[in-house]
């Protein structure tokens, strides 16, 4: 089959790999009809060490099972299936708090492990019955694949921000970010009822979308003059509740320069940091609240997919470029150099 | 008056200093009937810098009003008081949504500004309307005073941990910290109904304190070894709430260390440090919950104060030494000694 390695920064190559097969009696194979490319991808593409052997790709796929182990009894071949970015039980106390990214059976594709990445024509998936779920009635021509698909991962990571913030109408949101999952951290901010919705932004094309999609306010600014734009915006007070869809330091100084005493800060996107600060001056003094993590889409699928079906929300309009898994390295560097929000890869 | 200032570590004086008087229209003047002394005020007895003018100290005050500026309607001469730690003016946003200790009109005692410290014969309470709360039908000889005391900080300061956190009877909780605000934790989490409160402390005297107001395990153990236990007692899942009570970074440590996926970490310990540890390993990977500050116990007062005159908690039952105000140093060093818990100061 054909995959998609990293050997370091900017070299992204398609190569012919073993096809997988069953390793365990809860796997399943399935056959790739969308997938795509993560904003979090961009990271080892920016920088990787180059490395001999290759690092397999991607996490976020639409597809049909080819075939199942002989423990899985929830899916079977020729359905339809969202396989989300972590693979989970979906059964210990972990993945019944909804946290199943953080299942201890679990696991994440694209290591350099046993389970290869899902920028390919096939992909092993551990632990079939916890992870993927089925999308009834719906074929492989249907126009509704582009927003199925971004319930693996980049839809219901804006939802998960939005969530642990528990934001409601009478919140105010911040959503820092206009990638990706900043715009669907609007959608979902919006869904949730929030009626001010502040988007931190400074790519028109994306802050449009996301004011299709609920932002009232986009502030373009950033750093110090950002901070100070948001507080006017909110009459001094700061935002109820910051969506921090970027991972870096310099957004983190901004959520906790913009939130509102007693407010919630709730990251999503990938910290590049360890450290930050928490003391008396950012958190601690005005009982500011840090949350988020790696979304747990398997605790949302079945809500969300049901809402893509009866075409309440339209995640998938963030992709804006399609390319074949041949053409896979050109959808990064478009993506890398911000041509593109997000690309799509059509088997 | 006879006040209490500190010059340096270990260098705390009782003095003659003017008497405060009525300085904006909405002070109010309260004599002190009880007082005490805060861990919080070991910081500076351990740590602080020599300083030729001295800080006040005290921030722990219940008293009778004998003067109110021209502005006060809430409270009058006579009325027997509690002074939160912080004054508010309890009518703006911050305040209406329950964070009094960030009101943007408000501020903290013992600073080195026009207010002094509350370990003093008599102190000024600015926005005294929306900061003192009277006590009916109590009087100065009630046995109910120490408990009622401890609404003005410390056993807030613990049901505040509790709050944040949002503990119920379904939360398995760990407390770290066997100090009066620990202990005041343990109290606050069985107030809510938690059923599993794991204390970790190692002072048998104050954690049997700890197990009569609930605790149902306890831990000694420190560091990887605490860790351990704590897992151990938790299924090898950790707890799904972590009410950290010291402020040190070993704590903080320990606190995600032992807290479950998807669990929160809430800190009422003031941090004696600016950056921590919030990358993947630490909180995000796992959907830790960071959350806590200084506690608004103004927002807390109605509700607690009828539960000490019904006598369903007694969290005056921290106080294990009483003073005079002249022999407060002697408080200072029984509680840096460990001899004392909590030093209460009689007038």
């Amino acid at each position: 089959m054909k995959a998609t390695v990293i050997y370091g920064a900017g070299d992204v190559r398609v190569e012919t790999r073993p096809d997988p097969t069953i390793v365990e009696p809860a796997d399943a194979i399935v056959r790739a009809v969308r997938a795509c490319v993560c904003g979090s991808d961009l990271h080892p593409y920016r920088s990787m060490a180059h490395t001999e052997q290759g690092v397999p790709l991607g996490h976020e796929l639409l597809g049909v099972v080819e075939e199942t182990g002989a423990a899985v009894t929830t899916v079977r071949a020729g359905d339809l299936v969202i396989a989300p970015f972590a693979w989970s039980d979906n059964t210990c106390p972990v993945c019944r708090d909804g946290f199943q990214t953080a299942c201890p059976h679990g696991g994440f594709y694209g290591n350099p492990g046993d389970v290869g990445g899902q920028q390919a024509e096939l992909a092993r998936i551990p632990l079939a019955d916890g992870s993927l779920v089925a999308v009834p009635d719906v074929d492989e021509t249907s126009p509704l694949l582009p927003s199925l698909l971004t319930l693996s991962d980049v839809y219901l990571t804006g939802y998960h921000a939005a969530h642990m913030a528990r934001v409601s109408a009478r919140t105010t949101v911040t959503v820092i970010g206009d990638g990706a999952v900043g715009l669907s951290a609007v959608l979902a901010a919006r869904q949730m009822g929030a009626e001010r919705i502040i988007l931190m932004g400074r790519h028109t094309s994306r802050t449009d979308l996301g004011r299709e999609w609920g932002a009232t306010d986009v502030v373009a600014e950033r750093g110090a003059e950002g901070i100070e734009r948001v507080l006017d915006l909110t009459g001094g007070l700061g935002s109820h509740v910051v969506l921090e869809a970027v991972g870096h330091m310099p957004a983190y100084e901004q959520s906790y320069g913009v939130v509102r005493a007693g407010g919630v800060i709730s990251r999503v996107g990938v910290p590049q940091y360890d450290d930050a600060p928490v003391g008396f001056a950012s958190l601690f003094g005005r009982n500011i609240t840090l949350t988020g993590g790696p979304a747990p889409v398997r605790a949302y699928l079945e809500d969300a997919i049901p809402q893509v079906l009866r075409g309440e929300i339209d995640p998938g309009r963030v992709f804006d470029k399609t390319v074949a898994i041949d053409d896979i390295a050109e959808g990064y560097a478009a993506m890398d150099r911000r041509e593109s929000l997000k690309t799509l890869v059509a088997f």
